[in-house]
């Protein structure tokens, strides 16, 4: 708990002086917006891989309830070795599956891109306290997002919300990094 | 605008004497290679998210150009909540809307992938005239993959040979990679 | 094939000692945790690129053995442009390509979030021998994944052990780093 020496700031100040030489610091334990960036992506990560478990569940849903004997009709799996009562058939259109599915590969299309656009935003020295909060805004949009659409489905302007925090906050970064490496092009 | 000091060279010349020491600020500000890692990254970026409100616009298409009064017959949503007009169908099968969600997919299949590999292939310190040129081809050729295949398709060989050229430079990335680090196996 | 100086050691008995001050080396070739990374992303990247030819030749494939006059039927293109024989028809539910897409996408729900989440994982600095050791079953049980799933179709607990191999590695990593990074929530 003893307080990290900021080197970030020495960097930030170096920066203003139009010198790029105290960058080489950045992607390190010792930078808070790293480690913060670090803590966020790994909360949206663990989010991500728990939509895998949630498609299964619905998969299995009324099964695992043990509620309604009309279960085995709900089951419903995309490969034929996955049906383990073979009185069921094959079926791809469920609709609470489907749901999820989609709601999984929406975070694909949006959170991979912003892991590395926050990666790369990272690396340009960022100012400690607008970048942190950009983090946690972003993820915690996010699971709000996972909420409204795939736990418990919410009338639309939630989940357009949610949506655009993130890829505003994308299209921030992606501004920022492009600015600072323009004459790399 | 002060020229950065290129260690890169340094770098370079020393991973010539079988030292690897001088790697150490590959991943900073400082290596234009990096920088313009970087600067195309961004912009693939960019283009990724732009294909989710693509999809969204075509959605959207009639109505928002005002054009056709069927336009009530073209939304296509997933989403029950997203009915704005409730006189209208859940729907999945416009064909407008699933070659944009194709393209979609196809770039998170290359470009995902692609982004691990080039920021792999920049810790190797490759040659920066070599690595820079392969960012830019790479980076092309998927926006005029994009522009081929959602916004206004072409007969087929453009669209193969924009596909094949960033997956041939990610095998090259790769191969140089596992060229490099085959010991730590 | 000189040894290089294993500054990692340094780098642990430094963090042993409650410093955090030796990361900054972490993401060079010097660190053979971070090559080890490297090498075994490498073949991830590799492997998923192979699904997407596995994909193509799956719609091409009885075309390509040559053995049945009925191979016209069988070709599955989904865009119009990628027809080659216009007497054959835009088709979508090829069991044989779907499976493998099916596997593709998987890839993509799992292998993407496991590059991002193992690369902050190695920002870390874990214990050597334990982060080659989780590259190398992670790797390897991903493509079994693909051989039981994709290539060679096998009965389940196969794809389900594969599969919850790489989750369950993605999940240590998450909770290491995120039990290292709680206090920059």
């Amino acid at each position: 708990m003893s307080s990290p020496t900021y080197n970030n700031n020495n960097n930030n100040s170096n920066s203003n002086n139009g010198s790029q030489l105290a960058n080489m610091e950045l992607l390190t334990l010792d930078n808070p917006v790293f480690c913060c960036y670090l803590f966020w992506a790994t909360v949206l990560v663990a989010k991500m891989l728990l939509m895998s478990l949630l498609t299964a569940l619905q998969r299995f849903r009324y099964k695992l309830l043990g509620l309604v004997p009309l279960a085995v009709r709900r089951k419903v799996f995309p490969n034929e070795e996955d049906l383990f009562f073979k009185n069921i058939e094959v079926q791809f259109d469920d609709p609470h599956v489907e749901r999820v599915r989609r709601a999984h590969r929406n975070d694909m299309e949006n959170i991979l891109p912003y892991f590395i656009m926050a990666l790369i935003y990272v690396c340009t020295n960022p100012n400690p306290l607008v970048a942190c909060n950009l983090f946690r805004v972003a993820a915690i949009a996010r699971i709000v997002h996972t909420l409204v659409y795939a736990v418990y489905p919410v009338p639309q302007p939630s989940r357009i919300l949610a949506f655009a925090t993130m890829m505003l906050i994308t299209f921030y970064m992606a501004a920022v990094v492009a600015l600072r490496t323009l004459r790399f092009i």
